[in-house]
């Protein structure tokens, strides 16, 4: 795939200065992250020099670049949009110099939902008619509706992470630190494909039944279930994320048992899904089938989260979200069960299709006894 | 070292509030990042369920927390702080949350530099009586002047970057892209006891002409010189960054003179530091030298930045900035001289001590002719 021009087409900018024109804001000012990468294919550092693709409801774009990253941002992909870049230099004021670029008296401005606070107020300072609004409410309505091109991207996230989670029988092993197991499959997940490793959860015995465990120096006994919860951004931008239980040896009888309800829960869950449906009913129908089992209190996080460039993002599967899913969107569904003293999670990513969903990730959901 | 007591010790949260108050903010709201790390040792991700630490100025500080994020904060050092953690559940509003648990009214809060604008917005719906402000006009006090634990997490650091250095010349050989000895490189900076690494400039030939030069797969030629700029995170939080520049086998003759400058320039500029002088004068010190050689022109950007818990930080030592340097102080000196077609800088991190200064990378200043 041209990751370029089909992942990150050159009308996107144009899109954003419909968008930005019809949510009432005078323009948009991105810094470096998800929404700048969205609109450009600019993976920009964050730095404390400011970089900011500012785009207006009238008028053409242009990009504020400390001088000293200019070559880097000419020879990103958002070189090839015909963006003006506006280089400044170390001892200019780079927040007074992009005020003056833009029309005067603007009423609104959306500022990157990620864009630093210290630079959100130095822009306030710099145009303080302007109200302030987050720019996730205009990219949004943009980056949660995926395009082929995406997609394709989210299924080679999901192959990557998929072929790391075949993998993990080789790397666990009773005796074994969380962390040992868990320095192996960073390992893998580079080798498989990602350009990073975003978060690698193995969560041994008492440690599986929280679901934001830590890697630690904890020994993974005989016996004992382990939650392995792994996910990398790839060099396309788009990241996985997924999560299989596996048991050193052969694994408590209760476990098998509510290993079991949450296999149901999660295919009952990936089967809700489809246009039209809300976020909070995909919640719901993993959650009904876990406190049909007895289980409900068990059950305490959202069924799951958006994904694309970000690995948490909209639209999130969760009580109260009523937006209909559509075609296009992205999303984890991730349902837990964690009585203790050990807990389990099934996590695919899937994407709403036209009549239904396609799974990124296709590895078997059963338990999975190592030897 | 232990970092916990040592490195993040129980009286910062007080010292916050004591200069919350001097600065006239009703409270500082500190999200994951270095600020939060600083003052409780606690390195937590940032996400888009809200952490936040609220110490107000009078009263007692609480931190905010995901009820999935609790054990890990409770496990975090900052869980010997006698902080109240208040979790908050998936359908709860945690901006709401926190603004019920301040007093009513506050006038001004201070936000943590690199809070999320997003989060920020929230905020000021929540608390819309309340002006907002960077808290690291609050914080930088505290963070600008190193205390004698985290002067030797820096000296750890940088001995770190120095045994790369070291090592450097193993993986540079013509024929070799940019982009494999990068790897290498940043494999080494892991190696040596970093716990992630910040960034791996290999810039080649003309690429080390451009400062911040992305690694590419250029392949580095028999004679050319390459500008070597590499930093990462060590466990304890703090990071390293230093340069140098090296040459695959005979460099041009031109380059070893204007490198000869270089030393010189950055030898000086070393030298200049001392409490009461001026950041700007540092800058000038070395900006004197090479403006002395002709070469004026070719060395565009700012002579160092600080360094602690983020690889840029103040102090920036650059024309302007007139605050006088203290014992304590932690910053990089790292002038550079970009002709063409080739590049070369000289980076050590250096501590201003009561007297002048301590480097904290001794590494030889000289090219290196790898051969």
């Amino acid at each position: 795939m041209d990751v370029t021009t089909e992942l990150y087409p050159r009308e996107r900018v144009g899109r954003v200065r419909e968008a930005t024109a019809k949510a009432g804001l005078g323009a948009v000012l991105l810094t470096p992250g998800p929404d700048l990468r969205y609109v450009t294919g600019y993976d920009a550092h964050q730095l404390e020099r400011l970089t900011c693709l500012v785009v207006p409801a009238s008028g053409e774009p242009f990009m504020v670049v400390p001088r000293l990253e200019l070559p880097a941002a000419e020879a990103s992909p958002a070189g090839r949009l015909g963006i003006e870049f506006v280089p400044w230099d170390e001892t200019d004021d780079p927040y007074a110099l992009t005020a003056r670029r833009l029309p005067q008296g603007l009423d609104r401005v959306g500022l990157a939902d990620r864009m630093w606070a210290v630079m959100a107020l130095r822009f306030r300072a710099a145009m303080p008619g302007a109200e302030q609004v987050a720019a996730g409410g205009v990219l949004r309505e943009l980056r949660m509706r995926k395009s082929a091109a995406e997609v394709e991207a989210l299924r080679e996230a999901g192959a990557a992470i998929d072929r790391v989670h075949r993998r993990v029988p080789e790397f666990l092993r009773a005796g074994r630190t969380e962390r040992e197991v868990g320095r192996d499959i960073a390992d893998a997940i580079i080798a498989e494909g990602h350009a990073t490793v975003d978060f690698v959860i193995v969560g041994s015995g008492p440690n599986g039944a929280n679901p934001h465990a830590e890697l630690s120096d904890r020994v993974i006994g005989p016996g004992e279930p382990v939650v392995v919860d792994i996910g990398g951004t790839m060099p396309s931008g788009y990241c996985s994320d997924s999560t299989r239980n596996y048991c050193v040896g052969e694994p408590p009888a209760d476990y098998r048992a509510y290993h079991a309800v949450l296999e149901e829960a999660q295919r009952v869950s990936c089967e809700a899904v489809r246009p039209g449906v809300t976020p909070e009913a995909v919640d719901a129908a993993a959650r009904d089938v876990i406190a049909a089992a007895g289980l409900g209190e068990h059950f305490f996080h959202r069924t799951g989260h958006g994904i694309g460039l970000e690995s948490h993002e909209e639209p999130y599967i969760v009580a109260g979200n009523t937006e209909p899913l559509e075609a296009g969107m992205a999303f984890s569904v991730e349902p837990g069960i964690y009585p203790g003293p050990h807990g389990a999670r099934i996590e695919d990513i899937v994407v709403c299709t036209r009549d239904g969903f396609e799974p990124m990730n296709v590895v078997d959901h059963g338990l999975f006894v190592v030897d």
